[in-house]
């Protein structure tokens, strides 16, 4: 596709970059479009992407986003062709630029869903493949739009609204693209409060701090645990990502600067809150909370990527 | 998976992870079925596992268990989520633990097929799985059940019966999980008799020595070739395998102890026995055999493997 | 498969691993079949390969043919077993041979499409499978016969013929399969003139100069760009491979020796010309010129290339 158009409730055959292409009425669309899929008949639901063949192109290690896109096409009928690392095991190594091999596989497919490591790539590829969409599953530090959409559907689902939500975001708030998605979409809707709980070297980056400032989402930086306001409808914990680090001395520092414990849940949690994280974690999260019935992101966020992933994919791609 | 289940007969949705699961009515039903599919028309067949999405984890190298398991899921209908070596490409390398994929992956399939490099990792992850089952293609020099099984079936196929058979278990009897499991399954049959041939350092560890010490197998160790008895019903081959030895050296010394020539076949064969290995194979079998109609470990053994696996998925996720 | 069969129209279950199989007629068939897929409706086209399942085993990196089988396969209705890079992830590490690895996956799957690095191993592959057919998808330095012929039919889509035509071949001439195959495909046809440029030390090899000096092909040597002749109906550059280096110096030298520029095009060429590449380009194409509509490297040939496959495996595989 050759710009980036906001989707303004017309999902078909666009690419999907950024958050900032979708209005609110965008996204309630989707979200209705997931219920409707998750209410249909098996039978009914494999005949939606019949004939449907999506290239998987994966240039950074992801067993989640890959699987979860994966099944996400294969539950309404389509096929996938799998590229997983292909910076080591396809023309990459070869020395073609990102460009030629989307052209390429535009011939092959009807859709594109790409993992990259660089900031950016996604708008690239987008602009390179001339007929068919892409979708970003994540690029670099930049964006991955779907991550904050299937938060978004879960918050929807367990809380009934996105208006006037409350809580917190807490780890990598610097590098975390999925952090940074998710405060854009909650920008498409009203009152909503977030705090901020981060390391002092991986604080929310000034830009997206000024460009929030007078918007429908109000960011409060706050220093410690302490600070965590106790009716927050939501904690959403994130991992302090090992591989944006270039100096691992520093990421050994902040890796586990704030753990989710039932203690902290204790202390400055209430009993209808949720207890989020964009997987995977790797000791910020407290194995003993597992089992706590507010900890939902072994089973329904991971479960509503599959959903919310179905429905965009219905809308891009399906009859 | 909340425990290791008995399967007596109800393989519904139930975690595969150790032949000791199985009784001999299990067994049969097993082999039945596998039959019975044999049986059905291509168009049924493409039926039984319609819409159902398996798992393919495979944190281990194998081609050929892991082409077996994706070739019996699609010949039924089912479709796959391919994961080969995860170590390097995904949430594993992230630092995740195998609990947490796997909790991952039992939102978006029906089933996990797992192999990995550790003992126990099999039951780690059906420990893990609350929702889906999960079927062991192998974990360390743990067990690998299904191969188990593929040779009992062969060998029911070839020969009528499991009953009173006479057989020789060659090669690496230590860290083979494929003798361990083999070993199992023959104790569920009466009056089995395996002679067991194997370098010193890579005899069947002493604690299965003794707890079949008495039961329905009867393992004697033999030291040579020459102590082969000729009225065998089967000579089960395996490589001793490079990956389990810390020391090379070790590993140069005893890797072709044992190697089955024509020669040997000739000396100490019968003109009814069946050549099995489990493969692959590193020069423990000399090519020459291949074409002797004895052999059946390039093809009856390996398309029975698709088979058994077939017939294990329909009675684990089939309508 | 025991022998290399000629094609001779009878395409039915025979492996293909070199263009000197073909004859005319054969290859008239294959673009005829194509063309007839092509215009049938998805959901016929769907069931031509239905229940039908083919291995790709890939043992050297390749995006780009192993998105376009994998297409071509699951735009007919098949299914696919991935293998990428086995080497690093099979029985290959384990010491397997490539003999036993094909003898295997025949019996998992209908058909074997091979990638490997050595030349001679698509043959060798061909013999060692007894049941199914093996495609050749590129040996090392030895052929690459769906590369040809997807060429061959994109010439004939876009001219409306082969007998007759004036090309250029440029690039890695020694070592490039690519051109090897072609030229082969072009001796089935009448009065075809290439005029060949290549740093010196990548010249055509002696031996196919001498094999088609009084064939139907005209192979003429030309010393430097300023030497294309003006009326040529196709450009076909190629990447100098640098994976077929061992000085890599020698590689530094001579890889942009030649590059297909805007000037050059408009010094040399004619307006009705193609310019064609079999991919991926490393800098030896301006991308410039990609947007001339004589360019079809990153689109026609491409798509072709798919659609090809599809003619063959329907033709070797389909109902």
């Amino acid at each position: 596709m050759n710009e980036l158009l906001p989707i303004k409730n017309i999902f078909n055959n666009k690419d999907v970059v950024s958050i900032d292409q979708f209005d609110r009425a965008s996204v309630e669309k989707l979200f209705t479009t997931t219920r409707r899929i998750l209410k249909m008949s098996p039978s009914r639901r494999l005949n939606l992407l019949k004939g449907k063949l999506v290239t998987l192109l994966f240039f950074e290690p992801s067993s989640r986003t890959f699987g979860s896109f994966s099944a996400a096409i294969k539950r309404l009928g389509g096929l996938t062709i799998d590229y997983q690392n292909p910076t080591e095991t396809s023309s990459a190594v070869k020395g073609e630029t990102l460009e030629d091999t989307i052209k390429v596989f535009e011939n092959y497919s009807d859709a594109i869903v790409m993992r990259h490591y660089e900031m950016g790539a996604a708008k690239r590829a987008a602009d390179a493949a001339l007929f068919i969409p892409v979708i970003n599953a994540g690029d670099g530090s930049g964006e991955h739009p779907t991550q904050a959409l299937l938060d978004g559907f879960t918050l929807r689902q367990e809380l009934g609204k996105l208006d006037g939500l409350k809580g917190v975001l807490a780890g990598d708030l610097l590098y975390g693209r999925t952090v940074h998605s998710l405060i854009r979409l909650f920008n498409l809707f009203n009152n909503v409060t977030l705090y901020l709980l981060s390391p002092k070297n991986l604080r929310l980056p000034e830009e997206l701090m000024k460009r929030f400032a007078k918007s429908n989402v109000k960011l409060v930086e706050i220093p410690t645990e302490k600070d965590i306001p106790r009716d927050c409808d939501f904690w959403y914990w994130t991992r302090v990502q090992k591989e944006r680090f270039k100096d691992l001395k520093e990421y050994e520092k902040v890796k586990t600067r704030f753990i989710l414990t039932p203690e902290l849940v204790k202390e400055r949690g209430n009993k209808n809150m949720l207890l989020m994280h964009p997987l995977p974690r790797v000791g910020e999260i407290d194995e003993r909370i597992d089992s706590d019935p507010r900890s939902i992101y072994l089973n329904k966020q991971v479960k509503n990527g599959m959903y919310v992933r179905m429905g965009l994919l219905q809308l891009i791609l399906g009859k």
